[in-house]
C-alpha cells in the first residue's frame, strides 16, 4: 500500500481508504520528483490525480513528460483524469478581487474531484447590496465557501443568512493590521454566525477537500 | 421576525431560516434575561430551545420559572423539547480525560438537536492502541468531532484515518506552551490531513451546530 | 493653569483648551483623591464634571462628600452638572447583549458632555435583518458609534451603510481566538469599509470623546 | 447599482449613499483592470475617481488608456476630476522625513475629494520646540492627521494641544521594537489623550476618508 | 564567598565586586527565609540591606525577628542601614498617578542605596505644560528616571529635552491595547531620543539599580 | 492492553513497551478518579506508580483509600512501588530559590523512578563563581536537568562547561517581559550552547523522563 | 585555549572539555574567515571539524584552501577527518519530503562525528501505516531523532511508541498557521508523549549534537 | 533654532541643548537630501556630524560633495569632524562573531562623539573561559557596553561581573526561536543581573548614545 520513492513514500492506499488519492503539494519539489509521483498515483488509483501551487513552467515540464493532464493557471493546478461532476453545489463566494486566486484554488480542486461549483465574485460588506441580490445562489447551495481576508465580516454575514455547512477560508489580503490573513483567521474562529467552520489561511485546496468530505 | 426585549433583539426568524432557534449564550445574563428569552423561543418556534454555559445556581433558577426543560450539569446546558434523532451519526473523540467538558457541550448540543451521537473518550496518540482498537466506530460515523488540547496530534491522525468530514475543536487543556489552546488550534489549522476543518477554542457548541449544518 | 494635589498635577486649563475639564478615570484611586480631584474641577472650571469606571461603593462615598451628582451604575459613572443637550445626534449600536456596558459608557459619557445619544442594540450580522430595520435610524445619526466584540462583523456592514463618521470600538466579549478583544481591534482596523476609525478595547469612554471633538 | 466586471462587482451606489464614489485599490489589479473599473466609475459617477498604491509604469499603462487623470506619483496616486476645495481645513502633520510617503497619500487623497490640506513635517517630540512653533496651524484646523512611527509620541502630545478630531496614523517607520508599526499603533490606540481615533497601518488613505466622513 | 543556606546559596562577595550586596526579591520566600537571608547579609556587609516588594503582613513579621530596619510601605521596601546621600541626583518622574507604586520603589530603593532623589509626579503630556513647568529641576539632574505606562510618551519627551542618562521604566498601568505594560516597553525601546535605555516593566528597583551604576 | 473506566481509557502495555507505567496528571481529576486510575496500575503493573501536581488535601484523600503510596508535597507527588536506584547520575541545577519547585518535581518524579538524583541550587550567572564552585558535581552527572526563569542564562553556561546531555527546563520565574516562562523558553532554544535540549514551560516531570529514556 | 584571529576567539579547548571541536556556523562568514577558523582546528585538535549551512560556492572556494575535506550538498555541510561509527544507532524519521533538508544535516552532522544514522523519510500521519511499517527500525534505535512542520504530529506519535530518548526538531515546512515552525515547536513543547526534548526550528545541527552528548 | 528644509525640519539646537548635533540616519533619504542636511549641520554647529547605516554607493556620493568626512564602511558610517576622546572608557564587547556589525557601530559612533573604545569580540558563553581572560578590560571600564543575539546570556554573565553601567543592546543574529532579536531583547529585559539597561535590536547608535550621555 505504500511505495518508496526514496525520497517519498506514497500512500497508495489512500484512495481505497477516503476516495481520492493524495493530492500532490508542488512547492519545494522538483519537475522530476512531480513526474515520479504523478506517474505512480495514474499507474495505482483509478480517480482524478492533482498537483497544487505548481509553476508555470514546472507545469510545462511536467506535461512534457506526462502528458493526458491540463494545466489551470489562474488555478495553480495541474489535473489528470477529473472526476465526473456529482450532484453536490458548491458556492465559492468572494469579498474582493483579492481574492481571487485562493478561491480559483478552491473552485479548481473542487471541480476536479466531482463537485459542482458555482462563484460569487466581489460581494464584501462594505457594498451590502451586492451580497443580498445573490443570496438565492447561496441558498440553492449544498456547501458555501467563503474566501475573505482583511476583517473577512463577509463569513459571518454569510453564515447568518444560509442553513447549509460554510467553510471560512482567510486569506491574506491587506496590510498593516491584516497581519498577512492572521486577523481574517481569527476573526472567521471568533464569529458571532453558529457553525461556521474554518481553514488554514489561503487554502482553497482545504476548503475544496473539506467540501469532498461532506459530498459522500 | 424580531422581538425587543429592550436588552436584546431576538431573530425568531432564525428557526425558519437555518432549522434551528438562536441557541442562548448563558454568561453575562441574569437569570431573569434567561427566562424572558427562553420563553419567547419557546412561544414564537417548535424546535428544541437551548441555553450553554449555564452555572447550576442560574440552571435551577430558571427551570423554577420555565419548566419542561432538563439541566445537563455535564454538558453545562438547558434543553426545552429535544428533538427526535435523526440518521446522522456524530462520533465525539477525546484526547484526554481533561477534554471531557468540552466534549460534553458537543455532545449534549448535538443530542437535543436530533444529531445521533457517540462518544469515544481518552484515546490520545501517546497510545495509539487504543484509537486503532476503535476504528469501526470512527468509520461509522457521518461526521467525526475531535476534541483535543495540547498538541493535538489526535485530530491529524483521525483526519488520516476517516474519509467523513472531521471537525477540531481545540481544548485550553495544558500549561505552558499550550498557550491556552493556542498551539492546539494552530497545529489543528496546519495539519497535514486534507480537508479538516477547525472551530474556536473550547467551543463543542460551535462543532455540534457545525455537524448540524452538514445533517441537513 | 496646574493644580499640585501633590499625588496628581489638575491639568485646570483643559476646559479653555478643549471645551471639556479633564474626566476622572476611577480605578486605582481612592475615594478621598477621588473627592479631592472633583473639588478642585468643580470650582475651577464651569462645565460638566466626571468619573469613570466607579464601583458602587465608591461612587456612594465620593457623593456623600461632593454633593450635586449623579450616579450611573450601569454606565459606572458619576457626572456632576451635565451640560445641555447640542444639536449632534449620536447613535450607539451594539452587536450583542454582551456589548451592552461599554455602550453604557460611552452613551453615559456622550450624554453627560451634551451630545444628543440614541442606542440600538443587538443587531449583529448574525440577523442581518434587524440592522437593516434600523436603518432609518442610523442614517440620521451625525456620528455613529459601532460597539462589538467576537470578530466585529458589525463594524464594516454599519460603515458600508452611514456616510457620516463611524467610530469604532471593540469589546473583550468573546472566549478563545477572540483573544480579549484583540481579534475585534485587529478586524475593525482592517475593515474593508472605507474611513472607519478606531479606538481602545472596551474604551466607550473614548469614543465619546471622539464625538465631542467632532460635535465642535 | 452593481456592475458585473466579472472579476470585479462595481458598487456604482457608492457615490450616492456615501458621497464618493469606490476608491480603487491598486495592488493586485492588472493595468487593464484598473481601465476597466475606472472607465466604468467615471461613466456612472459625477465626482473624483482615484486610484491608490499604484506603481510609476502602471500609472502611465492607465492614463494611456483613460486620459484626463493626473498622476501624483509621491502618493502613488491617480486622480480624476479632483472636487472643488471645500471649507474643511485638515492639517496632515508627520514625526520624521520617513513618514512622508504615507502622509503624501492622507494629503492626496483629501485634496482630491475636496478638503482643504496644510502639511506640517518633521516635528517629532525629540525636538519639542518645532511642535510648539506650529501651533496656531495646528489650532487652525478642523481636523488633524497624524502621521508618526516608532513609538509615535507625536500623537498623544497633538491630542492634548488641540480640540479638534485627532486622527491617528502609525507607520511602518523603524526597525527593531518598532515591529513594522505595531508599536507606533498600539501607542496610538493607549494614548493618554483622551478622543484620539486610529487608523491600520501606513493607511493615509483611510485617515483622508474619516476626514472625509467628518466633512459632510 | 558563597553562603550556602540550603534554599539559597547567598553571593556575599557582591558587596566588594559592586559596592551593594544582593537586594533581596520578596516574593516567594517565606519570613523565615527572609529573616535567614538578611541577618546573613547584614553580618557579612558593612552597607544598606534591602528587601523588595514586601507585602505589610511580611514586612512587620520581618522585622520583629531583625530590629534596626525600616519598612516604606508605599515603596512595598525594607531597609537596613541606608547609606549617607552622595552627590548624585536622580529625578523619578511620572506621566500620571497609576505609575505612582512603581516610581515609589524607584525612589525608595535609590534613597536607601545613597542617591539624591526629587519626585515629579503626572506630567504626562496630554497637559505638556505640567512638564515645560518642570524643566529646571529636570535639567538638574545627573539622571532622569522616566515611569510611564500606557503609551509612555513621556519618556520620549522627557529624552529630547535633557542631556543627562534617561532610564525608562515602561509601567502596566492602561488597559486594552496596553497590554499590561508592552506598549510600553516598546515604545521606550522604539524612542525617537536618541540614547534612552530601558529596564523591565514595573521595575523600579532596576531603575534605581541602573542609576547607582553611573553613580560610581 | 487498555483498561476501560468510561472517564479515561488507560494504558496499561506502557510498562511493558516503555518501562514505566503511565504517570498520572492530577490537576482535573478528582480523588475518586484519581484512586480507580492508581488501583489499576498497581494491579496490572510492577513498577512505580506516580501521581503529579496534587494538592495537599487531594493527597491525603487518595491515601487514605490507596495506602502504602507516600506523599512529597515539595514535589506536590504521590509515589507508590519507587523504583531501586540505578547507576545513572542527574543533576537537577536551579537558578534562583524562586526555580525550587519546579526543581523538586523533577528530582522527586527522576528519584521515583529510579534515577540517582543530586541537587545544586541558586547558581545563578549574577554570581557566577557559585557554579564555577560545583563544576566537579555537575562533570560528574550522566545528564544535567538546567531549571531556570527569567533570562535562562544558566542553561547556555552549564550547556558549555559539561559534555553530557543537558535538559533545560524553562520555568514561570520572573514578571513583566519574563512573561510566565516565555522568555525562559525562547532563551534555552536559542542557546549558543550546542546540542542543549529543551522541554515545557514548568514541565520538571517532563525533564525526569526525558532523562529515564536516556537511562535505559 | 583560545585563540584569537581578531574578527573570532577560538575556543580550542572544546574538543577536550566536551569530546569535539568548535562546529563552524558558515552564515555571515566570509570563505577567507573559514578557512582561518578551519585550519585552526585542524591543527590544534585532532578529531573532526565541520562547517554547517555552507553555500555551494563557498564550499569550492574554501576546499581549494584546505584540501582534504568532503562537501556534503544535500547537508550544506564541510567534512574533515570523520569520526568512525560508534556503537550508537541514530534514527532520523520525517514527515514529509519538504522535511529533507533539516534531516540531512541532522544525518549529515551526526554521521560525519561517529554516529551510526538511519534514515526513515515521509511517514506522517496522515497515512498512519506508513510508520507503523517501520516500528522494528524505530525500536531498534539508541536515540530518535523526528523532524516535521506544519503541526508535528508525527513527534508525539513516535514517542508513544518508543522507549529510547525522542529529541524532536521543528521544521519551517507549511504556510500560513504553520507560523515558519512555530507551530511545529509548540505543538512539540506541549506533547502528550512524556518525555520528548525538543530544538531550535530547523536545527537538524543541534538534534545531532544532542544525540551526540547521549552518546558519550 | 529650526531650520526648515521642505522635508525636514533641522533642529539646530540640540547641540546647544545636548551637547551633540542631531545625527542623520541614512536609509530613506536621498544622497541629495543627507547633503543637504550634512551641510546645514556643518555650518551651524561646531562638534561632529555623522551619518549611519550608509550604503557603500551613497557614502562616496555624499563624500563628494562634501568633503572633508570621513567613510567607515565596517561600521556604516559617516564622520565629520569627529570630537577629541575624553576621559571616559567605553568597552564593546560581543558574544559571537555575527554580531560584529552592531558592534561596530557602536563603536564607531562612539569613538565619533569622543568617547575612548575598547573592543572585546566572540566571548560568549559557550567558552565561559574565553570572557574570564578577559576580566581586567572589563572592569577598567567607565560603561559597557555588551551586544547579543539568540539567548544573549553574555549579557547578565558581564552584569554579573562589572561594577559600572551595562548597556546591553540585543542583536538579530541567529535563526528559528531567537525571532530576529525578540529573544535576545526579552533575555536581556529579564536579566537577573541587576541595573542593566536595554536599546532597540541591532541598535549599536542608541548605545553609543546613551554612553555618551553617562560621560558628561
Amino acid at each position: 500500500m505504500t511505495r518508496d520513492l526514496g525520497f517519498a513514500q506514497l500512500d497508495l492506499d489512500r484512495e481505497r481508504r477516503q476516495g481520492l488519492a493524495e493530492i500532490v503539494y508542488g512547492p519545494g519539489k522538483t519537475p522530476a520528483q512531480v513526474v515520479a509521483i504523478v506517474r505512480e498515483l495514474l499507474a495505482h488509483n483509478t480517480g482524478p490525480v492533482l498537483v497544487t501551487r505548481v509553476e508555470p513552467a514546472d507545469a510545462a515540464a511536467v506535461l512534457a513528460e506526462v502528458p493526458g493532464g491540463t494545466h489551470h493557471p489562474d488555478a495553480r493546478l495541474l489535473v489528470w483524469r477529473p472526476a465526473l461532476a456529482r450532484e453536490f453545489a458548491v458556492v465559492v463566494v468572494t469579498a474582493g478581487t483579492a481574492d481571487g486566486p485562493v478561491a480559483a484554488e478552491a473552485a479548481g480542486v473542487a471541480t476536479a474531484i466531482g463537485l459542482g461549483v458555482t462563484r460569487v465574485s466581489d460581494v464584501g460588506v462594505a457594498g451590502l447590496h451586492r451580497l443580498l441580490a445573490r443570496l438565492e445562489v447561496l441558498r440553492a447551495a449544498d456547501c458555501v465557501i467563503v474566501v475573505a481576508g482583511m476583517e473577512a465580516a463577509l463569513a459571518s454575514t454569510v453564515g447568518g443568512l444560509v442553513a447549509v455547512p460554510v467553510i471560512a477560508v482567510p486569506t491574506s489580503t491587506g496590510y498593516g493590521a491584516a497581519f498577512e490573513g492572521v486577523t481574517a483567521l481569527l476573526g472567521m474562529l471568533s464569529s458571532c454566525a453558529a457553525g461556521l467552520t474554518v481553514v488554514n489561511i489561503d487554502s482553497g485546496f482545504a476548503a475544496a477537500l473539506a467540501a469532498h468530505r461532506m459530498a459522500r
